[in-house]
């Protein structure tokens, strides 16, 4: 028997920590069988900034909620639409970040790249102070993104890239 | 009045939570006037796992040690070398990690790396588990580095690189 | 297509550790396409208080429930008004303060506030205590307004104002 | 008896959690009798900032260190000057911030700045976000300070200006 | 506009964290327009213990809720009392005291009692020790209430009084 | 065999949590046999209040401090005082509250009083509010005593007393 | 009015803590007017352990639930008994066990054991080592009972008693 | 070879923790070789008692300390005695007692105590309320003492007694 | 009476924190009176890995659930299966690891596997680099297996098998 | 230059965690050249228990001591022999367990068996009720051992048995 292509969908337990527009996109990306990939090629965006908005963690325009309510055959405004048009609308709202998932990370994925702060912290500080003096990478002025590399072996590497601006301290 | 280069030194706060040999490195390093940058280009490894050594997560090789002790003019083995020669002599031992700083980070540098797998964990993972399958990127097969870029206007961006091989979920 | 005005709305997953009041103005508001600069005009209050009023963070007197309810198109009293005007009458009640968000905060955003506080309380501590004696600013003979600025570079800055009764310590 | 001017000093029972120029520059401070406002006015910085840089909160220039250590009359560089001279140099190094002190903070001037993030942060947060839009106010791009006023009664309020630049989101 | 009088209500978010008859009272009390003096006159018992009593954190006897339930016009007994007169009844079982907030405290009037302890805690156990041994204050044999003092200047203060039996320790 | 009159000392294990000339004090208390009530007496002063000032938990005045080193015999300036007369010196300084102990409290005597915040803080604030309106009891313009009362049957009751400014919430 | 016999019911907010025949049970106990030692006798069990099983910390067999179900007029099995038949079906399962109420403890009377291993933890352990040797008293093969004494003065004394096997650490 | 007789000793990483009389009386009670159970009929005392005692959880009374002294050949008072005989009198000052160890216990033998205080808390409390009504059993006026028992088929098992005063809540 | 086959299921207080599916198959598993072992079996899969799957900490193939939802006699598709079917179909998806329980575990028999991992940690570390060098063995390359020995006197043992892949540290 | 094979030593961070013994050891283990195996086969003990004994975490018996002592030449008993004697002395003693590090751990190869416990646990406590009943694995009637496969590929994968002796819940 042939296997469906895996799509992620929301694990029920986590849904009250995540904006009620989350388990209706959720629920349409299923319906529709698309990936992150197939939305984010629609949108014009980043995977992952798409997945971050289909968990409350990234901001929509409205334009992206336009493209979005149409691929997903979502209703978006209009009477009758009922309480989906009204939580798609929540979209374009300023996001609630970081409430997602606990701290430190129980999911052995999320974990391995708590792990990597943990364990790497200060080295990142150190090199990073010595190429831009005393500051910090900003997580706001920040992109990322996840790409997939096959070695010779023919063994999967995932290539995580975080890309921020770089804010000196203002020296008063 | 110019100022020196500005390289990255230990905190006296923080030693009792590191090796004893991190203060003697960074002590030497500090004398010598060198960057990460100028150690890793002589030892042939990467400017962030060096930086990783000195504060004792990430192991040494004999020949690293044996390069680093030139470099740095600390005594490595040897009657009368004391202390330092037993401490820099660990380097090769098996790094005991995790414990540099606290968690959640209060460095704000830090800090921001942490807030990324904070907001963007359930992201990295849709993503991945669509991309890969079911399992997680390794922190231990794992590399990671650094780069500057500068954009049109001047301004200086971070680029975090992190490359981990790909382990799936063994089904048993 | 016009992006709307951006209204500040209330994720679903923070309202169980609100007063029930707080979904029913923030609903209103959104309806009534109102920003807290211009509630705040109308009731003759401070932008901010009115935010944390909406948060269940501040106490409405009976006329500010008045020009509020009026504004808001919302239930006041009378039969028929149901559940939202007893939640709206809870306005005038005393806050149950503090319960909003986590501590740490995990919200970007209000992180920033708190990390002000990690990293430079001490240094208000010693600064405060030379210009006053030994005692602490009130936070609750306490009020703080947030305003914009705009450099010469076009870029905006926001600048909080605290102000607070300095409280010495009785010597008893 | 006449009370002399009162100096804010360390508290012997923090001195492990802050860098070792800390309680060299304190001792310093009490034995020339200098107040942060006469020492900040000597270095044309900011009171807050001055006080930061003691706790090892904000980075120093090496122009700093050399007016500071001349108006303390500190040791800076030269053979004999010994463990505190070396210590002071640290001062124009990264500092390692946000471990001053515990958080939740239990110094009573200090908690009441955590209780105004703890019960106004998501008033703050909404009133930026119709202000500014999705980002955060940087901390880091970022300065403050403090003010005394008396109001008709004579009683002293404590005025505290932050202000830090508005970072949008990134979109990607 | 007259104000009504302000009378304490329960915050709708604290409500799953105590016996449901707590709410039942708190609204009854609402409707009738009592306050707790009222309340405790009419039982003949201190104000702070009926609002204990209201928060679940103190036993009532079957007196108390006889004259309670025909104070506040609640149903006791009887066919078609229903779930209300259940709960009633629950008052008079065996509290399950300490879980009406969080703690530390985030309620502002509620941490400045915990802050209290945390400042004066080993005061308090140095000056009992000398006065009566080796023991402790009892929190069980223990009563306390609240008054309220005007200055000379009109400014109105609180006296806070605890009474409890003193338990030497069992020597064994 | 006469017991000796029992005076509080300090447990070796807290003092690296206190000023440095805590430990100074109490052992000169008990090299002259002083109870905390004679010291109060001779300071004018209340005997928690000295008390809390030999834990760092409240501010000595230089006229206490002349007092107090003249009753115990400790040296207050000059050559040859040497760190304790430093330490003593510190009293005057501001002190850096609420580190003496854990918190929840795990002595005894201290989390009793830990425990009737907990289970009587919302009674408290309830009683307070309705009495004083929407505001706080202060701990800082705060005095607080201990007295012994010993009833019919012989037993002894504490009675502590706690008074504080009422802080009405600004409104603003 | 005389006083009905006092007994023990569950407070409905830890209700969610508990499986769901926990509040099945209370209600029948509480309906039939019946005390633990009432149930203990008529299941041959002791007092403590039936009150362990109504909390879902002990496991019944069949035999207890057909005399359990018997006294309280509970349904067992068959058409009809609905979901209460289901939950204390469950009675026999295996419990999940430890979950009942937060720990530290926050009610006084469970906190008072929970202080006597905190006070008393380490001297019991050199007590039982030095009788027993290297290892630990089981809390799985373990029995407790609660007994009553009363004094000569007439005052109530509770005397707990724990029974657990000496496990010794295997050597290996 | 024949094995001495096991005595509990103090393990060096917890010494920080305690009185500084505690290492002082461990290491006299392993140079004597004797047992707790022997030093405690030399005093008259329980040995568990004692065994608190050594580890600052217990007051000595000036007899106890006069015995304990003799027996463990410490010196008690006089010039000579040095660091020594000032720890020795501290023991007869007023414990600060519950911080000999973390909680939870990470100890086994502890951590099993702990979990029956989790397991059976809520069990313990309703069979204590409905024998002696609504109260607590002191930890304060009490005593406890440890017992071995073998059974038939020669196995050892602990009796723990724990025998404490009833306090009913105070009515007020 | 005989006692029915004990089996395990699920305590309804944990439900919330798993996937919708776990309390479906663990109903189906009752009514149909399976064992893990007996399900094991007919999808030719680890006891353990399909206990893992129940509690949502594991992901199901195709084959398996069609397997499962014949055994178990559940809805797999189709019009009318209604929320049972969908809730099944999400066992395919990735699954949300790490949230069935609390840590520290409260579990008994959990936390003894805990404690293992407390008390051996450094002792498998350190064996574990002795035989392999710096790195870990992997949790998800990994399987496990339970199972029973009964020894010479009749007494049952556990015994779990951890296996797991090994992975070095990448050299950087 | 050939690597000389690698030891597992100790951390000098961690040491103050641990009994004074076990940096003698570990340095004299290092001094001899000696791996755990080579130790633990002297010894006739198994490799995991010598590693958890130099960790403290395991009790030697006094022939054990004599067999150690003679291997790492270390002194045990005489005059001269000093502190180390008596350090190495306490191995007989009782093991203060649990402390050797955090928890949950953060050591990457000590957080993958914790995490083989928070993912699994629920799993192995349902497989292990249905095998053995109610009850639990004891981590006391317990050994462990670490074992070493290489697969088809030449890969190493690491085999951990634990073998707990299995105790059931004693009814009473």
């Amino acid at each position: 028997m042939a296997e469906p292509p895996k799509l992620a969908s929301l694990d029920s337990s986590i849904i009250s920590r995540l904006p009620s527009f989350s388990s209706i996109l959720f629920e349409a990306k299923t319906a529709q069988g698309l990936t992150f990939e197939q939305i984010a090629a629609h949108l014009g965006r980043s995977e992952l900034a798409v997945a971050a908005l289909f968990y409350g963690q990234a901001q929509a325009s409205a334009e992206d909620v336009a493209k979005l309510t149409a691929l997903l055959g979502l209703p978006r405004t209009g009477a009758g639409a009922g309480g989906a048009a009204a939580a798609v609308a929540q979209m374009t709202g300023f996001p609630d970040r970081g409430r997602a998932g606990p701290m430190p990370p129980v999911e052995p994925l999320i974990y391995r790249l708590y792990e990597i702060v943990q364990n790497y912290g200060y080295a990142y500080k150190a090199v990073l102070n010595e190429k831009f003096g005393d500051g910090i990478m900003s997580a706001i002025s920040f992109s990322s993104k996840v790409e997939k590399e096959v070695d010779e072996s023919g063994a999967p590497w995932v290539v995580i890239t975080l890309r921020g601006k770089w804010l000196p301290f203002t020296r008063f």
